[in-house]
């Protein structure tokens, strides 16, 4: 696969989400040069434009698509097309009504607004199969499209899953296929729990609506199986636009914590991954729910640096160190791209408030050094119809240049050249362990997510960077690897593990690593199976805290008080350096280590902070304690100084202005 | 239509509603002398008795009512009877499970309570006509037949809506005699938007259960048709009982707050709207989300006086200045009734106190100046029996009298003369408004009866006696014109308030004013649409605040905080009076004026005030800054001042006692 | 019917539930042997082994079971076999997809947990049968098989109610059966007040998805028609155990505040009741709903003592004095078990937290002092699989000894002799009362469990042992009487308590006592109805407050602030002792007493305390004023002082370490 030219530009570019198809014809050849004159290079379109190209079964209408891609051509514009399957129009639904998806409680989802189908549906695959090939056929050659997103958003409002129709259907193959008999499904999922055992693989339905909680590898496999629909509904579009598109490069815009799908497996074979960065809405609405009301208001303008970064080192390495284990995804330019960039107030939080003075450059700034090698703003003008005509744009609806397009005027792109983010340090990140740590999460408010941003957003706080990997990646050429909540442990990842710390790596652990057998059961010789040789210690207790009650922890650097979660183990060759004081686990280990290997069992961020500091210095990686709201990345030899605060900050002999960042040369 | 005497009656009459059916008959007698004894005039039944009329299919059995209406007229009482459609029985539903309504989620609304029918059921329309005809023929010449309440409550318990069945069946033919062909309606509700085109009009369903939000446009022509619905099954039966009923008024029970359809549509035909006024569950359960909880305490025990007289407002003009735009609804006495008024403690708020020591009084009090001909409370007597055996009555359970009924027994009813409230203050109000703002709120807390009560209670904080007409009204006899939230906007409307500054009306808008054009989209050519001329100003930015968040304004009488929400301008012939300090609109108008008009884009109670305070003055209407609780209202000439209070005020050389009113010659 | 010689043994036993199913059979006779070796008695099995013991349609297993049941045989451990009803297989539920229940949305509920079952349904109702009985030859007269438990946890996970097929299908029967004629049912439940009166029994659906709230009548027959559903599904299954299994006892393990069903009409034809004991995870989740957040949080590692008291004092006369009024149920040894024993963390609250050190032994203590004869551990090993590996045993995972089982072995079991319980006060309680109350409750927080509650935790902070009977129970051996929250009176029912006044029993009731009559209606007469002549009052106000909002209370002891409710009385022959000071209520009774007779209007915890300890000491029991977190509770001539909070407490000369007790001769 050749990568378009644009992944090897100098430096970054930008870009906008544009919809010729919302405004009148005579408007595009100036939106087209407006852009172009405000510094973009990019323009993504089409991804809603299906009944405007099909508007009666196979009746395309080319012309204004036509004409829109030629508009943008003439300015210099380079087009990112997107296949049309995130919204079938209403004449395919109505003719096939199967193709709609069913929720939770059961219930057929409907038409009116988008995402409105089943991944399992057959005839749904067929027409998009058939739509790709006719958008790839009349434009897949043409100079002006540098490249393909698929549909749009997989996952967004909970459509990973359909629990009726044409999943439900498939469902039961599917696990005929992974057990062949179904004696050995009820020995995988412990059906002999309470009488569950189903006597034939049709007998099994998705799991929702049953009395009381679900059987977890139940919900594991309905995962796994909602997840591979994905990949072999994308799989078809990919392999119809590579051999009619060539040189243009695929990608798919993933969301913010979305945690529906596999995204490694979905991820494999795009050229490289973006997301959708509305830092704002994020904090409102996607943020952990152990987040204080107090850090949501503090960051309402600006949204929390952490979360953020969290995705872009996520989504950085995701197609190139996706699910293919033995490919190496870290350290190289990988071309992760901002497909939708928040630019002002968006309209689906429950509060939608302006970013501050500086937040749209920021964030830029910030998606570049974290590898970004494109950011495109969402969108060039605000809607003034149907469901988002609250949510913002580069221009108004009155057409005048707005707040977020000024702060995009004002940036010197070549300040931010592009090349490799470069780091010694992994956080480990596996979605069967989401699914199984957030399926059983044992706590109203600490979720897998919450766990992993608690680990990420201390490194994130001692000034170093972060590649977030599979938990079954490559990782000798990390230093230091953390594995906040890998709570699914398999053997062949433990061996991974155990030979990485051999090689010199280090390796910390947050509580309820290695629960859980591939399976979704516990060991029944004890947690952390077989990572208990790694680890040098057994699972002892854990303890379930609710918000109002706190755990002392005694130690180097403390004392901490673990909130949240607080679990101890026994030594077996590991030695402890914090050890709970009072209540329960009183005097038990907290935290230990055992060679390359520590385990952190008690959730407090400063404990965390502190452990991880100790592991870095120990490995040779630099270590600054950055105050709150400052944050250091590194890019290409460059370091991005940033200041997320509403105040100036003094820091290391700077004044920081409030919301701004400063490009400093070095790493 | 000749109104009955009552709307000539020199003061304040009042009323109960009874059941006579709920108890044995030889009670009737006794109940109606007891009524007539503690001074009331009427009584209101039967709204609840079709069961009891016809308990089989087409027998009617009348003797019943017969005897309880000869009762109540032989003690002197007049009787308002109501048509039977709120509560159609059993025999009725099983034989035509079609009547049934669906909710939101599509499910079918089960028999075995109240308002289970679905207002577009042609088999429920007949059975309408039939038993209205019915009773009509029956007493509709009866001379202690006042007058007629069509149904009960339209609205009540979410039932505008039925999001199914024949309401499903219908809406397409309304929706093709709307737009004659499908592109009109795909161009007016923007269906390009998300791929959202219907290729046919059938293909059309109502806006529940998509994958994600609605389009506001589809919602808003659902809500449309639902009200015409409404409109048209009242009309239906004021037909009847128009002709068979002569001399009778015609009036229906309105309630709190109710938005589920346009009330100038459905008043209009009626002689006079009635409204049923229950103070302290209206705080508990409908009062908007951004009541503080403090406030919900302090008037825990009378309910907060501008809600209350918000309402009382709202309704007095609402059958005479209706949806027939020329008609001159102000200042004429409108005959408006407290159909139902609490007298005690109701039974369906999460909290159910008793009212003060002489709120009943106050209610009634106020309810008068507000424009009240008649008070009727609810109930008579307790009931003894299924859902509402913990509401109370003017007697007890056990038939002693309660409360309630002392205190109306020591009113001095010939204090409340009847006449014209006058005021050249207006409020302007539109349910196509309401239902645009509150489907996309951007905020999870601001609502549109939220801004409207903030403007209202400002001007009643100001002494000031307010009419709430529709946006659309003849607005030449006010001085002051006040629109918190009309944020549909068509260029009729623009024109008529334009027309109105002209002639020296001064017009205050809230922030959203003119965000939409009529079919729910938003102006092309920017906010505030045609209205930027009149207001001289363009929208620049709107701020969605978190409860913690806010937004400080400086200017005259400042400085204020902003909270909730923040909307800035850019000036275009408008003068800044107020500009925003510090955050995103730093700097930028939050309030300008331009020769008459004035728009006020930060939501700060304070500021509101003080702005209404000073163009009121501008206008020559007298302003009088009150403390929190008293009130002035006045009435054909009289003047009543209120204390809300639990404690005594000085008030202007008086010491007002806790929780009573006053009555002075002169407004 | 011949008690198993468990019943007279000398002291507590303990044993606990196992799954040998869930484990290699190779484990079985270790796991046998450790738990006698660890001071088990007792082994409960098989609960959820349908799946096992008849894989597919007739065909048995009972080589596994048998093989089981032999080693725990061999080890000296005496077996508990359970009915197997709670987990209907998958070849079943497949097969007769009509078994599944409908909630109360009116879904059908899935398999893929528990209790997925319609008691109504005939043909499960013939497996339940078939599959007891195949049980019951097999085992019914093995020598290890000590006794029986039917199904499991009947209500759990709101079962009690099946909202459509069967259930739905069956109830107009019941109706007939119940009315003979509609006009009877429609007089009793006061179907004419809003039309609801039906022409024909068949007319007639479950209480749900009504379009407002639900008649109260409709819902209590639907409550009693449930509930006599489960009684009959387990006499069915009793009848067959009675007769192939003689001299085994059969129990049924009863939930934490379990609401769904008669627990008295349920508990009849068992020989003693169970009750399965959760102390952590009920107050998390269980707790009545005004509990503080503060209370919750002091508690959390203990459970709070008078909510477990509570389940104590009311499952221990359960079986012997329920629905057979005559019988004397009180003070004898009942036998009550505690099937499942909570002994490490739970798994289904919102929060888990571990127990304190001390816990296990403080639960099993109390549980003995308040009549309990076995206490039986959930579960011995951890699961390892499907829905519970969140929840702890006796054993973890890895089979190594938990703190739990160092507790359980560390108990000298002799210290506890059983015998009975004897006290001379009883709280009176009744199911009816319960589903009337909380069905229109009339405040969002207060419930009946709380009213009940509240009053139990007063007596037991006053150091008084309680029995919890029927409110139709004999009540001839007690000094002191109290019904917090019956509300529910029959005039037999009043005169049963009457005649115990005039005999010498005195009777403390709280609110809203008898204010409904048999069917749900009020009386109309007033409340209290038949029992006024008794409390020398009538019911003048009730008031529901909001939490901000009190109510003083001024008389000895005083002042007292009221919260939640509030009701006042005309005085009728009794005396008020505190009366009302402010608001509404200034001046009227709150507490009033009339000979042995008092009613206690105000909800203050400290008042009810105040005025129980009054008549306490009038009626010569002996009343401690205990500080909070210490109680005490005497059985078999012994006395539990007990310290449930965290610190060392200071009492009667002693120290009674954090989380002990300490058993003392003497009661």
């Amino acid at each position: 696969m050749t990568q378009p030219s644009v992944s090897v530009a100098p430096h970054l570019l930008l870009g906008s989400c544009d919809y010729p198809e919302h405004v009148p014809q005579e408007r595009w050849a100036r939106y087209a040069k407006h852009q172009r004159d405000a510094g973009l290079h990019f323009v993504r379109i089409a991804e809603f434009a299906w009944s405007r190209i099909e508007p009666q079964p196979g009746r395309y209408d080319w012309s204004w698509l036509d004409h829109a891609v030629e508009q943008y051509h003439a300015a210099g514009l380079k087009v990112v097309l997107c296949t049309l399957t995130a919204t079938p129009p209403a004449w395919l639904i109505r003719a096939h009504p199967e193709i709609l998806p069913h929720d939770e409680q059961g219930r057929v989802r409907e038409f009116g607004s988008r995402r409105h189908y089943d991944f399992a549906s057959p005839v749904y695959r067929e027409h998009s199969r058939r739509v790709t090939l006719a958008m790839a056929l009349r434009y897949g050659r043409h100079p002006a499209v540098a490249g393909w997103q698929t549909d749009n958003e997989f996952g967004c409002h909970a459509t990973s899953r359909s629990y009726g129709g044409a999943s439900a259907a498939a469902f039961p193959e599917w696990l005929r296929r992974k057990y062949s008999v179904v004696e050995r499904l009820n020995e995988a999922w412990g059906n002999v729990f309470w009488s569950m055992e189903y006597a034939a693989f049709d007998q099994i339905r998705p799991p929702i609506l049953t009395v009381t909680e679900l059987n977890p590898s139940h919900v594991l496999d309905y995962a796994r199986f909602c997840s591979g629909l994905i990949a072999e509904f994308q799989r078809e579009q990919v392999e119809i636009l590579r051999e009619m598109s060539p040189g243009r490069f695929i990608t798919h815009n993933f969301m913010i914590f979305e945690s529906g799908f596999d995204h490694y497996e979905v991820a494999w074979g795009l050229d490289f991954a973006s997301w959708d960065s509305y830092p704002l809405g994020m904090l409102e609405f996607f943020a952990p729910p152990d987040t204080d009301d107090e850090v949501k208001t503090r960051y309402a303008r600006t949204g929390h640096p952490d979360l953020i970064a969290l995705n872009h080192d996520l989504y950085r390495s995701l197609a190139a160190g996706g699910a293919g284990l033995g490919r190496e995804g870290k350290g190289t330019p990988s071309g992760m791209w901002i497909m939708e960039q928040q630019c002002g107030q968006v309209n689906w939080a429950p509060y939608n408030p302006l970013p501050a003075d500086g937040a749209v450059q920021l964030w830029t700034a910030q998606a570049w050094a974290h590898g970004a090698d494109v950011v495109s703003y969402f969108r060039w003008r605000a809607a003034t119809m149907a469901q988002e005509v609250m949510h913002s744009g580069l221009l108004r609806h009155d057409e005048t240049e707005d707040r977020g397009l000024a702060e995009v005027r004002a940036l010197d792109q070549t300040q931010f050249p592009t090349g490799p983010v470069r780091t010694r340090v992994a956080v480990l990140h596996d979605y069967e362990s989401l699914w199984l740590y957030d399926q059983q999460r044992h706590s109203a408010t600490l979720t897998y997510w919450g766990q992993l941003a608690a680990y990420h957003g201390a490194l994130r706080s001692l000034g170093v960077d972060v590649d977030i990997v599979h938990a079954d990646a490559d990782l000798s050429s990390y230093a230091v690897v953390v594995a906040p909540a890998v709570t699914l442990m398999s053997d062949i990842r433990s061996a991974r593990w155990t030979q990485a710390t051999e090689r010199g790596t280090r390796l910390v652990c947050g509580p309820r690593t290695a629960f859980r057998m591939p399976g979704g059961q516990t060991w029944p010789e004890g947690q952390p199976g077989p990572l208990s040789g790694l680890l040098g210690v057994k699972l002892l207790q854990f303890d379930s805290l609710r918000p109002t009650l706190g755990q002392d922890v005694t130690g180097p650097g403390g004392p901490f008080r673990a909130g949240g979660w607080a679990e101890s183990y026994r030594l077996d060759g590991a030695e402890a350096t914090h050890v709970y004081a009072g209540g329960p686990l009183h005097g038990q280990p907290a935290v230990a280590t055992h060679g390359n290997a520590t385990v952190i069992g008690a959730h407090s961020p400063e404990l965390i902070r502190t452990v991880l500091a100790g592991v870095l210095r120990a490995a040779d990686v630099p270590v600054t304690f950055l105050p709150d709201g400052v944050r250091l990345s590194r890019r290409a030899g460059q370091t991005l100084v940033q200041n997320w605060t509403a105040d100036p900050v003094q820091w290391q002999g700077r004044t920081l202005a409030p919301v701004s960042f400063e490009v400093l040369d070095g790493e």
